[in-house]
């Protein structure tokens, strides 16, 4: 009944490619696939009894309240809680600094809303988050793309990027989605030096942060930032808006995430959020202010580490023990990815299919280049947080036959299937 | 600390007025005042042990998927109960019809992203709602205005519009925000008609259709269009694109809304979605799944109809008991608003200060007319659903002492203050 409204009414695409990857994620998630594909949290740690608690104690104590219109800017006793649990990490952020979101998705909605002007280059890292590219393509981004090796951002190759005048660069520097790579410590200090030199601001994409399995806490950049202005005595603002969110260490059903950054933007934000969707839910920042409290959130997150690492762990193993020695994969030191390099002429999306004929799946590596370049074609992103140890180890073990077989394909000898790593 | 961001990064205003309204709505919220400000339902109504309910059992029977990721397009047994309410109004509605939004607020934006280019034309009434205006602004929205009176949008009026080639028509047909006007059932035929002739589509925004205190219900637009499509044998699909959601009839708490249209029109606004803010909570949805089942929503809804119709009768005898002859205001059969007119050379701003003065506010008319006609300056919207009946009658009561100051201000005889209305 409906082929002419895209005629009669010259909807807009705004650069929406046709999404592939939930047509994808559809096929993964028969009960009969061993999923890497998504980006899903365990169902089994999400705190249901105290969800319980805090929904029968909003709705007690608050209940009409929970259920009205509230401030664009989010509740404050939450946004209270964001700014006392960054101080922490060493971002000086008051209540005035957080804006509750729906979603850190909604957090880079309105960042492009605000930032982005058609034609625009975004400064990205190659690969990067799928969903950045999404939000940012609605405005009409176009983008410049450093890669990225085991240390995180090449700042080593940033300059010339950034002197073709980039509105901003988009960076997450923990556990990155999807190589699951950590920025060090000293090209965090470059990074930040080169975007105050170039006048380009960084928004740092922090989703993970908490989610450490090894190795000590690195400093945010939009610490290193204040630090370098403060020594500077030069701008006396921060260059860095920072996002985070609930989704992964409490829930991502509630879909609750922050933006912090100056009074300023935040205020500009908010006017933009205003016509977005007037508020996040009011009784969802309620529940989550209440389950948060009085350091359960910090208990849970451990609990979380314990979880995730084991998981980590079981497919790092698992790759050694099934995968053959010509792949490479990352060592993530937390978060919910690792990234697996294949030999080159690898046909992604042959493997694709053969792994699905396996019963195991994973998202193709050219989804997360903003420029389609040819090196997404032979990787793969694995999530080892959503599917329980033991079937991390057998859809290890499927997805090797799949490589094994698209390997031989490439080279007549066959390649021995088991083999150590050094 | 933050001048210095605007001129730095250029950040985009995108159209977005400094929010004078919500300013006036923190005023207006102070406890000492008698607000007709605001739109916010009556929070005694809210049906908190349904909540309980439903928060229990959707955290019980379907804990982790209700606070896990998922689909875009909305929870799918909320998806049918929707359609099948639609159904009861003869909107031949299938599940494929309805994406679920985060309130109809994003509604709004889903559809200005979709439609509007910089530049393009919107056909809005004059007045009309406010967080469309500030929805659409932000794609570089154009306005052409027609004028709406006792009986809705002038259809009269609509043809010299139409040929400026607006992209779209929004239209609010039930109980207008922020006039109280109905659109009456031979002008919902013409305008279906125009729509049609002129191809112009048509985004009926229905907040409130069932919310309806006198009269019988009219046909929505959406109806009409495919009444008048099988007449003609004409395009093979609708014209309208219908939005409502639970704010009014459950809670705007839990920002819930929802938009229907072609499956096509469905799969772009999915994909604009997913980029803003991945899905609404999928919490939230099954909570209100849980909450509107078995017939609940109904004799809620029959509820509200009974406490909102008091109201709007208490304002009404308040306002001919009170108000001097000179005021003029509307009739609303349903809804949250009514609209006072004001004698020509009303200083609405003043009248605002003094009626603050007395303890008692409104929101001033200029704010819903899309290009600042004079017109909005002698208006008042006074929502008659959130205080209860003694606050609304004392609020007229407060009020009429302001205009009664500020029409002395403007004749040197005094109009005696107390007079009835024929």
């Amino acid at each position: 009944m409906s082929t002419a409204w895209s005629d009669r009414y010259a909807l807009r695409t705004r650069g929406i490619k046709s999404s592939a990857i939930r047509e994808l994620l559809k096929i993964t998630q028969r009960p009969d696939v061993i999923s890497f594909a998504g980006g899903l949290p365990a169902p089994e740690v999400f705190p249901l009894e105290r969800f319980r608690e805090a929904c029968q104690k909003v709705l007690a104590e608050r209940g009409p309240a929970s259920l009205q219109y509230s401030a664009t800017e989010g509740y404050e006793p939450l946004r209270e809680t964001i700014a006392r649990n960054l101080r922490r990490y060493g971002i000086l952020a008051g209540v005035e600094n957080v804006l509750i979101t729906s979603g850190s998705q909604q957090a880079l909605d309105l960042i492009g809303k605000l930032l982005i002007n058609p034609g625009d280059r975004v400064l990205v890292e190659a690969p990067t988050y799928l969903g950045a590219l999404q939000a940012f393509n609605v405005y009409g981004a176009d983008y410049v793309s450093v890669p990225i090796d085991d240390d995180g951002l090449r700042t080593d190759l940033l300059e010339p990027s950034l002197r073709t005048g980039p509105k901003f660069m988009y960076i997450l520097p923990n556990f990155q989605n999807p190589a699951g790579t950590t920025l060090s410590e000293g090209r965090r200090h470059e990074l930040v030096l080169l975007a105050d030199r170039y006048g380009i601001p960084i928004l740092e994409d922090d989703p993970y942060g908490q989610l450490r399995y090894e190795g000590e806490h690195l400093t945010p950049l939009v610490v290193l930032d204040r630090e370098n202005l403060r020594r500077d005595n030069g701008y006396s603002i921060g260059n860095v808006l920072y996002l985070s969110t609930f989704s992964k260490t409490l829930a991502p059903g509630i879909r609750l995430g922050w933006i912090v950054a100056p009074p300023e933007v935040i205020a500009k934000l908010v006017q933009l959020k205003q016509g977005a969707d007037l508020h996040t839910a009011t009784f969802n920042q309620m529940v989550a202010y209440e389950v948060a409290r009085d350091g359960f959130l910090d208990e849970h997150v451990k609990h979380i580490r314990q979880v995730y690492r084991e998981r980590r762990d079981v497919m790092l193993a698992a790759l050694d023990e099934y995968f053959p020695p010509a792949c490479r994969w990352t060592h993530p030191q937390g978060g919910l990815f690792l990234w697996v390099t294949l030999p080159e002429g690898t046909n992604i999306q042959m493997l694709f299919d053969a792994a699905l004929q396996q019963h195991v799946a994973f998202v193709p590596g050219d989804s997360f280049y903003a420029a389609g370049s040819p090196e997404g074609s032979r990787h793969m992103r694995l999530n080892f947080s959503n599917a329980p140890p033991e079937q991390i180890r057998e859809g290890i073990r499927r997805l090797s036959l799949a490589v094994q077989s698209q390997l031989e394909s490439l080279h007549p000898v066959a390649i021995p299937r088991v083999q150590e790593r050094p």
